[in-house]
C-alpha cells in the first residue's frame, strides 16, 4: 500500500458521513473518494432532493447541523411556511440554506449536466476537500412494501416515520441504470475499499447493486473492509434492523457479514459486539474490534485511524504471507 | 353601465398594482379583472419568476413590502445568500418568501398547467378576490438595446439600474404569442376598460400587443379610461420616460394620448398638468384632473372612486348623448 493509499468509501448518510468526516481528517486533500447513495432522492415541489449526498457534503463541509446529523447548521424554514401557506405539501423539512442546494441542482439538470458533476460541483463550492461520487447519474427509488402500499423511502422515512411495518424493500430503475466512470474508477483505483456503518440494505445495497459497481467492488485488488452499522445487536438510528429483517437477514454482525459475503476481508465491530468475534473469524474474515460509536470528532478520527491501521497491518501482512 | 360594472384594468408593476387596490376596495368580489404584464418575466436559477404578475398579486393579498412598493413586507434572503454561496449570480433580489412562489410556479409550468392558471391559483391561495388573468400563455421578452448589447428588462432595470442609455426596445415572442381566453374574455366583456398608470412602452404595451388584444380593446363596446403615468411631465417612478423618448413618443400627457390613439375615451391626468387639458380635449378626450399620486390606500380608493364617477357621469352621458 502507498504511502498515500488511494481510499474510496461507501456511504449512505449520517452514520456514514461521519466515518468520512473521520477518514478527510487523516487524509490528503484528494486521497478519499466518497460513492454517495442516490436512491433516496426524490423530487419535491419540483426540486431534485438528494438527501445522502448533502448530507456527505454538509458533514465534510463542516455546515452539518451536528445535533440532528442531517440538514444545516443555523437553518431556517421561511420558503417551506410559504410554500405551505401555498397549499403545498410540507412533511418533507426542507430549510431554506438546504433549498438553495436543490435550486441549483435542479437548474442543473435541466441543462443537462450530469448529477455526480453536479454533486462534485456543489461540494467543491462549499469547501469539500474528498471526492463526492455518485454511483450512477440515473434514476434509482429506493420501494418500500407496507401494509397501506408502497411507499419512497423519504414517505417511509419522514412522513410516516418508519412506522408501517415492512412487508418488501425494491430497488426500481436498477436494471436499467449504468454506472458512472467515477465511481468504476474509484472502486478500481482504490487502495482500501472501505463499507461505513450505513444500512446495508437501502444505502449501500443500492450502490453496489448498480450493474458493474458490485462486480468492480468484488474484483477489486484493494483491501477491503466494512464497518458494522450494529451496536450491541441494534442499530445506532434508522430502520436498519426492521430493514435486515425484511430482507431475511439477522440482525446482528452474522447478518452484516452476510449481506457483504465475498466482497470483504474484514468487518469492523463494536467492542460491545465482542462475542460475534469467533463465528465471523471462522468464516474467514480478520475482525476487529473497537468502540464504533461516533459521537464526536475526535471519536471519528480515532475510528479511521483504527481502520486505516487495522487496514495496513493486519490484512496486508496476512494478504503478503499468502 | 350596471349597478356593479365589470371592470378590467389592465396594469403593470407597482403603479399598477396601487390603481389595482384602489379598484379593488370598491369593488365586489370577482368585479375587478386585471390583465398584467408576463413580457419582464425571466428565468432565475431555473426558476420562472414573473415580477409584475407578481407585485400586482402580492398587493392585492396585503402582503405587499409597501415601502419598496415590490416584493413581500418581512422578507428575508436566506436563499439567494445560499446561492451566492454556492457561486450562483445573486444580482436579482429574490426573498425567501417569494421564491416559494416561484418554485410552485416552476413545478406547474413543468407539469404542463397553464401560465393563467397558475397565477389565478396563486392568488386565490393568498386570498386575492380580484381575478388575475394573464395577457398570453407563451414567452414574451421585452429586450431594450444598450450601447453595450441587447439586455433583458431586468438585466437593464435591476442590475444596471436603468443606467443605460435606451437605443430600441423589442418585444420577443409577440408575433407567435396567442391571446388566453381568459384574456379577451375580460376585454370583451367588460363595461369599462382601465389603462393603469404603468409604463406604456413596456407593461401595457406589451398586453395590447399581443395578438388579438389590441384589437379586442379597440373594438370593445365599454368606456375606456387610461390614468397617465405621467405627474409633472416626469415618471413617479422608474424610466417610462426614457422609454416614451426611446419609442418616439413626447414625454408628456400628449405622448400618453398618442400611446393609446384610438384606444381611449378618457384621460384622467395630475393637477400638476392641468395645463395639458385643453390640448388633450383638442384631440376629442375626456379629460379628469385631479391629484393621481398614491402614497396610501385613502389616495388609492379616492382616485378608483373619481375614475369610476368619471366613467359612470361624463363619458357615458357623453355617449347616450351621441
Amino acid at each position: 500500500m502507498n504511502r498515500h493509499p488511494r481510499i474510496t468509501l461507501l456511504a449512505g448518510g449520517v452514520g456514514g458521513a461521519k466515518l468520512a468526516v473521520g477518514l478527510a481528517a487523516i487524509c490528503e486533500p484528494g486521497q478519499l473518494s466518497i460513492i454517495g447513495n442516490v436512491a433516496d432522492d426524490q423530487e419535491f415541489h419540483g426540486l431534485w432532493v438528494s438527501p445522502d449526498i448533502d448530507t456527505l457534503t454538509y458533514t465534510l463541509a463542516g455546515r452539518i447541523d451536528s445535533a440532528k446529523g442531517w440538514g444545516l447548521a443555523d437553518e431556517s424554514n421561511r420558503v417551506l411556511d410559504s410554500l405551505k401557506r401555498l397549499g403545498c405539501d410540507s412533511w418533507m423539512y426542507l430549510g431554506d440554506q438546504d433549498l438553495a442546494t436543490h435550486i441549483l441542482r435542479t437548474q442543473l439538470r435541466g441543462q443537462g449536466i450530469r448529477p455526480s458533476v453536479i454533486a462534485q460541483r456543489i461540494a467543491e463550492s462549499l469547501g469539500v476537500q474528498s471526492n463526492i461520487i455518485l454511483p450512477t447519474d440515473d434514476r434509482l427509488q429506493t420501494r418500500i412494501r407496507t401494509p397501506e402500499g408502497w411507499l419512497s423511502f423519504q414517505e417511509y422515512f419522514v412522513r410516516e416515520q418508519c412506522r408501517p411495518e415492512i412487508l418488501d424493500i425494491q430497488l426500481d430503475g436498477v436494471e436499467r441504470a449504468t454506472a458512472t466512470p467515477e465511481a468504476l474508477a474509484a472502486i478500481r483505483e482504490a487502495d482500501l475499499l472501505v463499507i461505513a456503518p450505513s444500512n446495508p440494505i437501502v444505502s449501500i445495497g443500492p450502490i453496489l447493486a448498480v450493474p458493474g459497481l458490485g462486480q468492480a467492488f468484488a474484483l477489486a485488488n484493494a483491501v477491503k473492509v466494512a464497518v458494522s452499522p450494529l451496536i450491541g445487536g441494534a442499530t445506532v438510528k434508522g430502520p436498519a434492523d426492521r430493514m435486515l429483517s425484511a430482507s431475511g437477514y439477522r440482525c446482528n454482525n452474522l447478518g452484516i457479514a452476510d449481506c457483504y459475503s465475498d466482497l470483504i476481508d474484514g468487518l469492523i465491530i463494536d467492542q460491545r459486539d465482542q462475542p460475534d468475534a469467533s463465528a465471523l473469524e471462522e468464516r474467514g474474515l480478520h475482525v476487529m474490534t473497537t468502540n464504533t460509536l461516533m459521537l464526536n470528532d475526535a471519536d471519528k478520527t480515532r475510528l479511521a485511524r483504527e481502520l486505516l491501521q487495522f487496514a495496513q497491518g493486519q490484512l496486508t501482512e496476512e494478504r503478503l504471507a499468502c
